[in-house]
This record gives structure tokens, C-alpha cells and sequence, in this order.
């Protein structure tokens, strides 16, 4: 395989705004885990990339879960003694708990405030609640909005569904030169929040725009899904390919100005976690590296003991330490087309890298080969620096043993990726190198 | 198993005052490897625990070692010419060397020097001198005592016996629900010294109270026995049983205002060493984690290389790093109740861990299990914080593939140990947690 | 084994002051890969050891190698249009590039730059160049000489012949007890350059000298070869015998006032690699391990993937990291008797510990043995700290269980390696330790 550069003639900054625009024009609509939201958004997202919708019943049983009610709202609203709308759904659909009941009726403020939901330390946020497993209703708002509110009587109307439907999920398959498959991964559950996650829905999509234009080792799999119950309803559909899936990101929080963070596999050391530590490493810019906590994203699923799948989860700030995490301030504004661009540039990174990872063997393994007559070491001896190129062939010639991979090398001999493959490239031209055979690749932890 | 609490219900201070008043009962007793000194000790702590004593006759083999004769003393002293006993072993026990044979003789000071031992750094201090296997008689004085000697004659009296007997040591079985051991192991053998090793005694005698209170998993075995010898001799008596023994600590200098010591075992990360580590970090006062090294207390004996048992030594200062140690000033102002309780806190949190240390198996390993439909997950969704108890759940949920004990889970986490074993109950209460089977249990190094 | 201490009654004064007048006899001689001077050089070494001197024809293939045509000169110039020489071979040997082919010429100074070869960041040092594998000539000269040199036509001469004939190496077994060797190799292919590698030339010589000398374990094969090509050359003939090799160094820049360097076999943690970084870390002055990396000299074949031996590189100030490197200023004045003799005892110490690193195991591993009774333990007991003596026979004892070697015992008990070996031999004459036979000695990674 010749070193094919996933980022070679492409615009990252047409990319980033790309990507805003698609956060924009997602950004308005009422998603929740099921309902026309997250359909709405799917079909948006078919615009760009050829996604299959799925659609599974409510009531089927998907391991220790059952499919919910879809849920679906029109329209919400408080109002006081005047007929004002002092809570509109119209507004902002963060007003209302989602998954909440219908309901239509008339309370005093103090019963009212059983069922609102502010935030204090930021009183001009409007807070993201849900309540899909127990039967609820509430409205958020922004803390100084509460405060205005004076006792008295107040009419409550919620004009949503909540019966039997269909949990909708979509999924693109990019076929490679290989079944094998690298899982991407998104939640689409989130209404208008815009780092968590329709960062991440766009990142995806940019993702498998972009693989689709390249010559691929790896089939490709998006799947953009409601969290929790989406990843677990793909999974039981799917148990029987899991097997295929050898490494794995989940996508979220990947839009806002914070550095970069991953959170490893449940495997701890998988070749995912590796390849992204190492781009992370070289970008040179500050970034964090998590080790797997059950917390999170859909990683929880994909990392549970049964499945253990080596899926990471890359990030930039990640959930619960922005404070505008969850509120109405997680806007248009938290997130900038740089950042997204940022992001795309470094997971084309790391998929180039998985692409590349093979282990060769040094055809001429007794002492070092003569570079020199292949035309591949200068002619004049007795200089100081030994050249990189000439470096990354030795080291190459060295450590192809077949129980290493470029990545190996590359972090063994401390030389860029990029370097080292392009060395691999002359070498195996020569026939000095020699790709080991598939069923003979080291596999990694 | 329900997390049974040792600790709980538990006054440390008044067990603290009582472990003080072992100390203070011993203090005047004259130990040494064997004599009546030890055998008063042991029927002391007959009247709290119900000790077995026994009694091994001298010149018994015992490996590569012989039972030696017994040592008894009655009276010592040294007069000047004025009949004045300038040496007196009735003022302190110290006075006299160990297993001195006796003497009665008259000699100038020049040749009675020869026999006398002091500390002219600590010119105030007597020292502790034994010669358990040369003949050989002495007398141990403050520098300042022999200062003060004027040249002249001396009368020298040693009214000790050394003859045919028996080496004395005490044993408490307590037996749990496994034949499963954890030894408790500390030395007898020293006169006048609080902290080494009235300390380690009185916290063995306070450990086997409270351990023959509660319900216990694992049976315990606590030895009283005089140093080396007396553990060389154990173990050649009770060769064939050692394979019970699955965990094990000495106690020694458990009573002095230092930090916590811990010595590890010879197999270096045996499931003691984690469970003590893991109790002085959380614990959050200074500490300090020790290697093992073939020098110290019995743990010599019990870690030589053909028994190797995981038995590590747990201690405040260890000897030799406190100035006051194998001298007239390890007495009762050195050890303090307080320090006392502390230790034996620290050890009941210990044994604790032992005895709730095992690993499960999550019964519903595809995906988290749905905690909400069981109560047990907060009901409002999007709210920023992972509550600890839910987090102690997922972590139990993801870790319980058989090959996590709770130590593990607790470790990785970085969760308290007390939060991942009451969250245990609740998993195993609603059958989402199995204890893995006795025989599939992990072994720990 | 008698622990024989191949430093005693050695005058390392008189030993660097020997190997110093080595390296000025040498110093005059224009070596290459082949010719007259590595002959010359070779002859010189034969009065101080009976080396075998190999011959080798041009065009032997040797792995992806020919040995190359022999190359001898006998003089070379340049002169100016007044027939002064303005580049004198007869200055200094670094004026020709090495394996420049023969000419004589007239040719415009503009011409001629082409040809030379300066270094205008040490405008006082003549470089060093060689062209072994591409057909060239050349010339190399301080940079002020350059600058001097004037317009116009220049009369250049390099009587030089490169034609058939032989590769020139030098070897040198000395038997020991054991067929298992012990490689120790350097490069003798450069001209006038003092640190690389006349240090290294000097350094094994004495080396040679000293372990002739001495009770010998191993067998000790020492190699004087031109680099690259010889060590190739070497290998491709004694294919075959290589298994016989257990630990190796290659010595290079050991005369210079640098901090010690090593840098580890392929392998990482080989025996030779921990006994090295035990003699720098005890020897207590600063020194620098260095991870293997493919670059350097004569280890980067030995430590080719289909050897892989266990060789390490033993330098003072590695190549390329003193500015004098590769250029005149590598002269007499930069190596001093006493860096050579340093580096001499720093690498007795190495073999040393190599010749006595064996496994034992205890004859008595149940509990400790009664030292006391055998005289090799203090008979007043109580005292507080242990004597180191004693320590060391008690981590023998406990740590003789067959898997650990007397360094293992050394690194884990921060005892002196010598201390350790003088214990051991106590305890093997009192029948408490037995050397493991040698089939059942641990292998070292």
C-alpha cells in the first residue's frame, strides 16, 4: 500500500465552515432519544452522505432494555394570571423536560415550582432535563426568569405524545479493501446543544465524506444514534459482526475551544488508543489523556465486559467540565468552525495512522543491507548528522521483525509517522521490506 | 456477604486505654527467649483471649536450629567496695544481659568493664543486650552509671539458671467460615521495651477480641512467640498446614507517635500488600511503604524462600530508626493510647478488605443493565454530576468479569473501598452481581 | 568460583599511561576500510597480543555486501600556479577523502571547489571525509586555508591506487572455562583521529593484556575490524558460532573528559545492559544510558534483527556529540591517559560482575540457617543496626531460590556487587549456598 495522506488537498478551513453550517442548520430543532427530531436530523444528514434510517418498534426488547415510547411535542407553554407565555417552547426547546407528559392544567406558583428546573449559579442559563424512564413533566428556565414569576395562578400546557412508535437511528456503511471495520460513533439524542453533540454529528458526517473520496484498508462504519438506548439497540441487532470491529471512536464535545482530550478503551493499551495518543503527542498542542471510566458516552456500551470493543472516546472539553455543559449556553457561540477543523484534521490522523499500521519483514535481516548501491544513502561518508530519512530506513530495517508495526517504530525511534511510512514505501519498492501476511500481523493487546 | 463493618460500634479510644494497660501490666515482666518471663505473659493474656501455650522441649531440632536451654533469673548485681550495688537488676531488667550465665565472682573494674555495655551517645539510656548462643555474661548500664565507677573491686552476682526446659509460645485459632488463614504473628521475647514489643502484643490481643465478635470469613491465627526462634519453631511444628495461610502481617512498634510503616511481603504485590497500601493512602496521613528485605522481625522466618508465605509487617517506626529503640527509653511515655487505637484501626480496615475481597460476575454483562426500572438510578436525567453511588454501581457493573476482585474495582476507580462493597450489596441484592465461585476465584500474585 | 578481583594489584596509572602511548603510536598512520594502514595498524597491536590477522579478497560477497577493493595512497596535493603545495597529504592524512580515486589534474579553482571539503563553523579544523562506495576524489582543509586559496589554476595529484586486494581484520580468542564468549569489538578504519577510535583500539588491547592475566569463566574473543564492512565481514563468516556469544561490547570514544555513555543492546535489558548501568549508577559519577537505536557503530550488525546479540556500546562522549568528532581537533590533545584508564576500569567492573553473576540456590531455605553457630553472624545480640556483612549473606539466603543472580541480588538489596560476591563465597564454603548447574541457570532476557 502506498502511503495515501488522508489530508493531502483538502481545505480544513472550507471544512470547518462546512461543518458550522451543518451545526447551524441542525441546531433549531427538538431532538430527544425518539420522535420526529431525531428523524428530521437524520434526513438532513442524508443529504450529505447516503445513511440508512432504522427504525425499531417501541417494546422491543433490546437486552436488559425495552425500546420506549416515541415521544413527540408541539408546542408548551406556563402562563400567568394575564394569558402571558412566561415559559415558551417557541422560545427555546430546553423549556421543556423531555420525555415529559401532557399535560394541561392550572396550579398556583408553588405547586408550579415542583416542576421547574433552574440554575442558580447561572441564573441566565436555561438548564437541559430529562425524565424518559419515569413519567414526569417540568419545564426549565433560566433562574432570574423564576424569580420574576409572582404567586399566583398559573395555566400549564404541554401539547406532547408519548405512545407507541419507533426509536430511529441511522447508520452509513463504507465498504474497504477489507471487511474489517473502524466504528464511528455519535449521539443524535440532544435537542439545542450545540458542542454535545452536534459537534460531533458533524464531525462524523465530515468524516465519512471524507473517507469516501480515499482508497481504503478498512471498511467504515457511522453510526449516529439516541445515547445510551441507541448504542445498546445497535448492539443487540448487531451482536453477531461485533467481531469485525477493530477499533472504534465515540465522537462528542468536539467543537469548543478546549484542548483536546481521549479517553481510552476499557482495554487500556488497544492500537486506537496508541495511534491517538501518538497524533495527540506530535500535534504538539496541550491535550489530555483519560484512562476508561464507565461514565460517559455510548463507549459505556461498546466497552461493557461482554463486548470489551476497543472503542475511545475523542473529545475536546469533555462533558461536565465546561459549565456550559447541558444549558442553554452550549450555543452557536460555544463553537467555533477552527475548532471543528481542528478536530477533523486530527482523527484523519489517526485513521491514516490504523490504515498504515501494518508489520513488514526486513528481507535482508543478517547485518544491515548495502542503501548505498540502491541509491537510498548519500554517497559521501564521515558527516555528523545521519539524515532522517536515512534514519527512519535503518530504524525500518531494524525492527521489521515482524513483531512490530510502524506505529511501533515510530514511537520506538521517536521519528514522525509520516516519515516512517514514506521510508517504508522506498524500502518495499526495493524489495527490502515485505508486508507480513494478514493472518500473520501482530494483533494489539 | 453483607459488608459487616469490624470497626463499627467500636469505642478506639476505649480500646486504645485498654491496649495501654496491656502495655503497663507487661512493662515489668523480665522476657526472654524462653524462662518464666514468657510464660507470665502469655497466662496474662490468657485472661483476655483463650490462648493456647505450648511448650517445646529444649534441644528439640527445629530445622536448622536446636531448642536452647532455658533462662531464668532471680536476682543480679554489681557492688563496690562499700557493698553498695551500683548495678542493680531489681531496678531495671535491662540491667543484665540476656541469657548471661550465672556468676559470682569478685574482680577489678578494668576486667569487670569487659562485660559492661553502655551508650555514651544517650549517656542517660540503658541499653538492651542479649547472648542467646554464646555463653557469655554482662550487665547493660547508662553511660553516666559507669562514669561514675571508681576503680577498685567489684562483686559481681548473676543468680540466673540455664538448663534443660522449654521454649514457651502462645496461639489463638479462631476459626471463620474457611479454613482459609490470616496470621497475626508478633514477638514475646523482650523485657522492659513498650514499644518493641508490648505494642504488638497488646494490638494482636485487641484484634483477636474484636475479630472473635464479628462474622468472619477467613480463620485467624495469632502467635505470640518469642523472636526467630520462636517462629523457626512454629513453623517446623505446623510445616504441613503453612498452605492455609493466605495472608499474614507481624506487628511490631505499633505504639510510638511516628507514621505508619508498612514492610511489604517477599512476593512484593501479595493482595496484603495492596489491601495495606490501599488503607494508609485512603487513610491520608503520612506512611511509608517499605520492600521487603531479609531483616526485621519474623516475616524472615515466614517469607524464607521455601515457605515464602505473604506475610508483611506492619509498624509505626521501625526498629533501629527511632533512637530510643533496644533501650531503657522504649518505655511508657513512649507509647500513647492514641497511637495504639490508631494502629488498630488501621489493621481492622485491613482485615476488612481481606475478608470483603472477592470477585464477581456481572449477570448481565451485554450493556449497563437498566438501574433506573430497579430504583436504582436517579429518575432526572442531564444533570451534571455522576453521583458516587451510581458511579460505584457502573464501575462494579463494567469491572465484574471475574477477574476484578472489589480491591481492584476500588483501586481503578479510585472509589472508597466501603462505597464499592455497600454498592456490591445493592448489585447482588437485585441479582445484576454473582460471587464468583471459590474455585474460579482470582489468585492474587 | 573465588571471587577474583580483576582489578587487584593493577596500576590503572601505568595502564592509562600504556594505552596513551599506544594511541600516539598509531596516531600517525592513514588508515581506511582496507590497505596498508589497517595492516600496519594490526602489526603494531600483534606486539602487545597474538592477534590473528585475517585477510579477505575484494569481491568475497559478505550478506548484501562485496568486500570492496583495497585502496592504498601514498601521497596527495594541490598546488598553486607557483607549484606550492596549498593541500599537503603529508600534513595531515584527513587532507585526502578517503577512497579517492586516483587523479592528476589541472583544473580552475572554481573547478576544484567541488572537490573540497571544509567546515566553516571551525575554521581551524580540517574535516573528515570518506567516499567508499561511490567513485569520487577529493580534498578536505580548514576553512581559513580555503579562504586564502586565490584564483586560478591549481595542479592536483592524489597518488592513489584502488584496485584488488584485501580486507584487513584482526582477532584475538582467549579461552576460558567455558566455551561461552564474551565479544568485545572495535573499529580500526580511521585515519588520524585520536578519540574515534585509537581510544577504543587501546582501551581493548588493555583489555586483552588484563584478562590474560586472570582466572577467566568466559571465553573472551576481541575484534579489530574496519567499521561496517568489517563487522559484516566478521559476521558472514562466523555465522555459524554466534550462539556461542552471550554478552558483547563495542568500544568507541573512551579517551575523551566526557561523562560516561552506554547505550543498550536491541534487546534492552540483557545482561551486559544491567551489569553496565550497575558499574556507571555505583560508580557514582554522572553517565547517560542511551536506548538502542540503529545508528552508530559496529553494534548496529551485531544487533541486526537475524543476530539480534546482546551487544551493548561502551563511549564516553557518543559520536556526533563533541564538536572535535570526525575533524583534526580529534587529536592527541583531546584523549588523556587518564579518561583511558577510567574507562578501563569502568569495563573491568563490567566483566567482572559478568564472570560471577550466577544463580545459587540455598540448602537450608526453611526458615534462615543458624549463622551463629557456623561464626558468620555477631554473638551480642540487641545492637541496632545490621552489619552489612551479615545483611549481604541474608539476602543471599533469602534470595537464592534458584531465579535470582548475584546481580539481581545486588540491584534488589542496594548492596555493593563485591560485597555480595565475597558473602556468597562464604556461605558456598559453609555448605549454605550451591551454584545452580548450568543447565539450569536463568537465562538473562
Amino acid at each position: 500500500m502506498n502511503s495515501a495522506d488522508f489530508a493531502t488537498s483538502l481545505n480544513l478551513d472550507d471544512a470547518g465552515t462546512e461543518m458550522y453550517a451543518l451545526v447551524s442548520e441542525l441546531y433549531p430543532i427538538c431532538r430527544s432519544i425518539t420522535g420526529g427530531g431525531v428523524r428530521e436530523t437524520l434526513r438532513i444528514l442524508q443529504s450529505r452522505i447516503p445513511l440508512t434510517i432504522h427504525e425499531v418498534p417501541s417494546g422491543t426488547p433490546v437486552f436488559d432494555w425495552n425500546i420506549p415510547r416515541e415521544w413527540n411535542i408541539r408546542d408548551a407553554w406556563v402562563k400567568n394570571a394575564q394569558g402571558e407565555r412566561v415559559i415558551d417552547f417557541r422560545k427555546s426547546n430546553l423549556h421543556v423536560v423531555s420525555y415529559s407528559v401532557p399535560v394541561r392544567t392550572r396550579i398556583p406558583l408553588e405547586e408550579l415550582k415542583k416542576h421547574l428546573f433552574t440554575l442558580p449559579d447561572h441564573p441566565d442559563w436555561i438548564p437541559y432535563r430529562t425524565s424518559y424512564y419515569a413519567e414526569n413533566w417540568g419545564f426549565c428556565l433560566s433562574h432570574n426568569e423564576l424569580m420574576r414569576l409572582k404567586d399566583g395562578e398559573y395555566e400549564v400546557w404541554i401539547d406532547a405524545s408519548l405512545g407507541k412508535g419507533h426509536l430511529t437511528y441511522g447508520e452509513y456503511h463504507l465498504a474497504g479493501e477489507s471487511a474489517e471495520e473502524v466504528l464511528i460513533s455519535c449521539h443524535v439524542c440532544h435537542p439545542s446543544l450545540c458542542n454535545d453533540n452536534l459537534s460531533g454529528i458533524a464531525l462524523a458526517v465530515s468524516l465519512a465524506q471524507r473517507l469516501g473520496q480515499v482508497k481504503r484498508r478498512y471498511s467504515y462504519r457511522f453510526l449516529f444514534t439516541p445515547g445510551t438506548i441507541g448504542s445498546i439497540t445497535w448492539l443487540s441487532l448487531n451482536e453477531a459482526q461485533l467481531s469485525r470491529i477493530k477499533h472504534g471512536l465515540v465522537l462528542a464535545c468536539v467543537g469548543d475551544s478546549g484542548k483536546f482530550t481521549y479517553k481510552r478503551t476499557r482495554r487500556g493499551n488497544a492500537e486506537i488508543d496508541r495511534a491517538v495518543a501518538y497524533v495527540l503527542r506530535h500535534a504538539g498542542s496541550d491535550h489530555e489523556i483519560l484512562n476508561f471510566s464507565p461514565y460517559g458516552y455510548d463507549e459505556r456500551q461498546f466497552c461493557s465486559p461482554a463486548f470489551n470493543l476497543p472503542v475511545g472516546c475523542f473529545m475536546r472539553t469533555p462533558h461536565g467540565r465546561f459549565p456550559e455543559y447541558h444549558t442553554s449556553a452550549d450555543n452557536l457561540d460555544l463553537v467555533r468552525p477552527q475548532n471543528l477543523s481542528d478536530s477533523f484534521a486530527r482523527c484523519l490522523s489517526v485513521l491514516q495512522i490504523l490504515e498504515e499500521n501494518r508489520a513488514y519483514l526486513n528481507q535482508n535481516p543478517k547485518c544491515e543491507p548495502q542503501l548505498g548501491k540502491r541509491g537510498l544513502y548519500r554517497t559521501m561518508g564521515g558527516e555528523t548528522d545521519g539524515k532522517s530519512r536515512e534514519l527512519a530506513m535503518l530504524w525500518l530495517l531494524n525492527l521489521s521483525d515482524g513483531s512490530h508495526t510502524l506505529l511501533d517504530i515510530a514511537e520506538e525511534s521517536g521519528l514522525e509517522f509520516g516519515l516512517i511510512s514514506s521510508a517504508r514505501d522506498s524500502l518495499v519498492q526495493h524489495g527490502l521490506l515485505k508486508e507480513r501476511p494478514e493472518e500473520a500481523q501482530p494483533t494489539c493487546s
